[in-house]
């Protein structure tokens, strides 16, 4: 197999364990705990943090464990990922996405397909993305600015698990989970008419992320300057 | 000692840790929170979690640190374990399952045997299992095939954590941990008639989890290859 | 750009990203679990915990990642940070803390600015945040000055989620982010009569964790002795 | 300064911030959550369970970071601890955890030394201190036998974090932090009547553990051994 099919696979698989970890325990959360939205927050954020630290080591290796487009058109715009692998990623984890909430729908027997009713979009909740985004591009290439790539996984998780409590809109942070959430009517959920402002919006932390990673790490450094895509180790 | 005789005692000893850290918390959760099936689960998650990290990194070194019939054979069939040796683990697993679970109940004052009369069996509860399952033999064996088994204890632990919340079966993922909780008759438990069901999509997600293994790790790498059972340093 | 300025915009965002956090996270809870205080108190522990974790891993390599007047100063008693230095970082400090209030207050459509209501200062509290700076102190230095400053992400994050419970000022244990909570009139917020007195108590934990370093890690030691400011990897 | 006077300091002050971390996050737990005792004992184990790798992290270099005579006696029997160091650390962690423990009362404003009320020996409570107790040593001297002291703050935080909920007795598992929860009229609390057969039974624990860390790690082995009070690097 070529190389760029297994990362191509890894991208997918690693987008569908991440949409129904996500999805998964949003719907555990809210049946099991009906009685308070902030419990269902700190199980769905706690879930969702291990959980991408133990995705990002499975698959880090070998696609380098984006599962989101704007990781992968940033490592572009940075040098690292060629932009032909890029633009290969971008689908592959909106796919990925979306059958990884499938699969939750399926696992916790509710409608295999259901769109959710959930408007998300507001102006505070437009700039909680612009934040999120920024802050999770940060964590990821100042790591890969530093030789710290090994972290990634546990700074990833960790920066996500905050997230999801300080800002309002919970930090999707990422246009491929948001495509996906679609699909789940929950608490997880977000309507169809949100989605490109949440996706616009998320671009935009992604930009202001290279600006502040080409201030705080310029490229020539003594550490030698990896990219997500050479491996998470 | 023979080397073998002390791996065995290394698997009897943390399988019974596992299980009575499952079954114990299970247990504690379900008295101390009884108005919140989503809090006792929270509960039950981060103690497996935290303690599966720390059983892992005592017994890894001699035994491997499995614990689990499934990872067992499936080290076997990677070439890691020998047939010989994941035959021999196994019955060990079951037992020092069975007596954890016996232990929490003594701890808890509960009847020493009592048999759980939970009924999990469905097919979303199925498709989960497998899920889980293939999940968790994919974090270990990405870690075996890229020499980073040292980060397996903390791995499997989040990994675990995660699962209790996005699988709508709790993510048993483990035969020898499904035989012990029918000794078990609370939240934790499961009745005998679900136990060879459960095993099955177990052993299915095993499967799944060797092709996916072989398709994104080919053997020949340039990190030296190794196994869980070569110590999970 | 030269180095200095660097570092300064590397505590001006991290600082900014911290109160961000801390206020946020406290916004968030507030709403969503208003029926128990602590639970409120978790989730506020548990996502600036891990928040934390991966700003410092972010802005530690630029600045040393402090984010807090008092760290610096001990930093430049102890003969890391030159004084210089140090008088240049606390006032940037104090207007990121600001200005991470103010975003959290943007992102959760609550008053841009409101000022706190909360008056927190009494002897017990006064002694907590003694203890609670002294604490977080003495783990930032005991690591550099044992060469094992890579650690201080996790240590530092892990610190303050314990001090949040432990200390009953709900351990604020940082001069800037003090000033910072003030511009928000919420669970996480402090008076501006408490400011002033909560400051001098930081203050003196951080002098008695210098004279606890230098009688547990003398200076001259096998381990080459680092400072914060040599980069927290 | 001679070097056992250091040893001795820092197993007192770590003796007093692990006490102040378990009771002062008792009370505050009691305090804010007093509707469910579930959630009490997860936000006491979590302040415990992090705070604990904190401490050991702050201490560790210095004196092995035992805050605990049966790890301290253990050391000892196994040829790391001098018996007449082991001797000397006894009595200053009791000093500790008492001192730790009226600290917290003080912070949190409550009488500055109260008796606890709460009888706590049951035969099963009696088997959980024995099973807890030999779980607490089995992780630490399995870490000490395979050269991976460093990762013992992590793995005796989690470890401890998980027997607050598998054991009935919520873990005391430390004869020093036995005699300072005496102090502590709460949640925490422990009647002066359990105390004698408490820390009998968690001798009996460190006995057992000896036993099996014999067993599964003789002290010949590839790996260098080292101790504790090595240093927890």
């Amino acid at each position: 197999m070529e190389p760029l099919s297994r990362k191509l696979i890894a991208e997918l698989l690693g987008s569908a364990m991440l949409a129904a970890v996500v999805v998964g325990s949003g719907i555990a959360a809210q049946r099991l705990s009906p009685g308070d939205v902030g419990l269902q927050l700190l199980e769905n954020a706690a879930a969702t943090a291990v959980g991408l630290y133990a995705i990002i080591l499975i698959f880090g290796p070998v696609s380098g464990g984006h599962f989101n487009p704007v990781v992968s058109l940033v490592d572009a715009a940075l040098g690292g990922l060629s932009w032909k692998h890029a633009a290969a990623y971008v689908p592959v984890q909106v796919l990925g996405c979306v059958g990884g909430a499938v699969l939750a729908n399926i696992m916790f027997a509710a409608p295999v397909v259901s769109i959710s009713t959930t408007e998300r979009i507001t102006v505070p909740h437009g700039v909680a993305e612009v934040v999120a985004t920024a802050g999770l591009v940060l964590v990821i290439f100042s790591l890969a600015r530093t030789g710290r790539l090994d972290r990634a996984p546990a700074a990833v998780g960790a920066y996500i698990g905050a997230a999801y409590w300080f800002t309002s809109s919970t930090s999707f942070a990422n246009p491929a989970i948001t495509v996906g959430r679609v699909f789940s009517d929950t608490f997880a959920g977000i309507a169809p008419a949100s989605v490109v402002p949440f996706i616009a919006c998320q671009l935009l932390g992604g930009l202001a992320a290279i600006a502040i990673v080409r201030v705080l790490y310029p490229a020539r450094q003594a550490d030698p300057v990896s990219s997500p895509a050479s491996g998470a180790r």
